[in-house]
């Protein structure tokens, strides 16, 4: 099902969620544009066939790889995932989906509800052995570029076996796609020591120490930016505060340096300064960030993405397919778990 | 045991820990002397009488109220607080304790190991009724300044009961302290809704609903910054991490901005600027924190401390003396205790 050999010698069929996001159609057609004219890729639209015709009809998309799929529908970030999977079977997302599992697409690309995605890809797609849920992670601060944080989102009071296998996914990610050799895996934590923690990472403590991972320990809040671990776990009730805190975060440091700086400086340096500073808070949402774990390739974005965001995310998606990161990620998990001397499989932990 | 209605006229008796923190007792001394200079005080310095003795000889401290009263040794970061309790009876944290549950003076200030000065004040003066463990919290962010965070660090998987009261407690510092009516109280979680969030979170939050407490419902990491609640509440698992996430992240910016802005500003304006974005980050170790929940007012501060956060804890001991806290959160959480139609005192929750 993906592209492995073909390094880059014919295009990556990427099928985007059109209607995904807060300004989908308008920015996902602009960036389907932007991509169909810099990157070897064939762009197919999923959405609602009037709205994306009347964008596309803006731009002159002659020659370019761009195709439309109708699609009718969306499923908002209010819905319920499954709920809306069931009402509205040709939402953008689900129809895109479908092309990756037929294989008519290399890919999918949304910007769409996070919940939306997920069902559909693990409803469409399937997990992968071993994993009863999906994960979401990836390098979430530009401050600390080459520290992969999972997972940010999808998952709450996880066992420490599901963590160990979201671990491997994560690993996989930083060896292959970071290209940083047997990255260090470290548990997010309270204090270093072993028996620094809460139930699930004491526990998890134990599952990963008896595991292949090359795992360093526990590491603490600062060590984002001490480069004591490329690949850090945690409960994705954690991970979804820490991203949502940090962009906060950076927004009010950039609206603060604004403030500050304003006799100091000219509109444009503060005006880029800040801009830096948001980035740097937010750089899985800026690249789109993948859903580890299923059996195809997707990559989700941040609903308020604009056109520019739109074609980062989709050269992630296209560098992901070129690398055959589902195939890998799944030997490796499979690999993992089927050690003889593994005791933490997938039935492990709490 | 507290002054209450002699409001600014008496000086406040502080004992300060002179032996703890990274710099004591250079900077704790250093810090007496500022506070004795500065503020209506009376500075206990409490330490190893040479070294301390050594350090005042530095000063003019003619006029000035410090006294020194000895002790043996400290308590270290990396020592088991009740073991040290236990091995050094006599370590400047205990003794300095103890000298406020003697009444022999007011607060005590400590910028040492916080898990040897929370054993401390635990076992010499007490818990409030109906707490079995005290909690830290405070305005921890400066971008934030009116947003108190409890718990930032202590207590782990903590019951929705045991929740409940850090809430209370967190309130009436809120109200007293920062002069906020009726502050408004929400959970930490991955979303608004009520059905959103790990288990410990979704029962808290049927806890806190069944409460008087001014409950708003859940907020998310972004919600520091969009002045939904005032009072946020979490597991010491997830604040421990924020707090120690965020003055990574602002160290790590202001490091950013130094090299990002070196030929645009002069650099007496970038090392202010970088400066203030640590502080920014920073706030309730800058200021010094107080310990909740024990009956007696103890105010704790970062270890890397230096004279002028020594003098800025001080100031905030004087403060909590003078409001007489102790007793008002007392009374605020036996009220909230003995409620009739309280359905979740301490007893309640998993």
């Amino acid at each position: 099902m993906q592209k492995q050999s073909d390094n880059g010698t014919s295009p990556v069929r990427v099928a985007l969620d059109a209607m995904g996001g807060d300004h989908g159609p308008v920015e996902t057609v602009k960036g389907a544009v932007l991509a169909a004219k810099s990157a070897n890729v064939e762009m197919i639209l999923v959405g609602d066939q009037g709205p994306v015709e009347a964008e596309l009809a803006k731009y002159d998309t002659n020659g370019l790889a761009i195709r439309l799929v109708p699609s009718v529908d969306k499923i908002r970030d209010d819905e319920h995932p499954l709920q809306a999977m069931r009402s509205k079977p040709n939402a953008s997302v689900v129809v895109a989906t479908r092309l990756v599992k037929s294989g008519d697409a290399d890919v999918i690309v949304s910007m769409g509800s996070t919940g939306g995605s997920m069902a559909s890809a693990v409803l469409t797609l399937g997990l992968m052995q071993g994993l009863e849920r999906p994960c979401l992670g990836g390098p979430f601060l530009g401050l600390a570029p080459n520290t992969v944080l999972v997972d940010i989102g999808s998952n709450l009071d996880s066992r420490p076996g599901l963590l160990l296998n979201f671990a491997s996914l994560g690993v996989t990610w930083a060896r292959t796609y970071m290209g940083i050799d047997n990255p260090r895996v470290a548990l997010l934590s309270v204090g270093a020591e072993s028996t620094k923690g809460n139930r699930q990472v004491q526990e998890s403590h134990r599952v990963f120490e008896g595991s292949h991972l090359n795992f360093v320990g526990n590491v603490e809040g600062m060590d984002f930016f001490t480069e004591k671990a490329e690949v850090i776990i945690c409960d994705g009730f954690v991970g979804n505060i820490l991203i949502k805190f940090t962009e906060g975060l950076g927004a009010a440091f950039a609206a603060f340096a604004k403030k500050r700086l304003a006799t100091s400086l000219d509109d444009t340096t503060i005006d880029e300064f800040a801009a830096e500073l948001v980035q740097l808070t937010n750089r899985t949402r800026t690249n789109g960030g993948p859903l580890f774990g299923v059996n195809g390739p997707v990559i989700l974005g941040h609903g308020s993405s604009g056109a520019d965001e739109i074609l980062a995310a989709v050269n992630t998606s296209i560098r992901y397919v070129h690398l055959g990161m589902v195939d890998i990620m799944r030997q490796d998990l499979a690999r993992m778990n089927q050690t003889p001397n593994e005791t933490s499989g997938t039935g492990a932990g709490r």
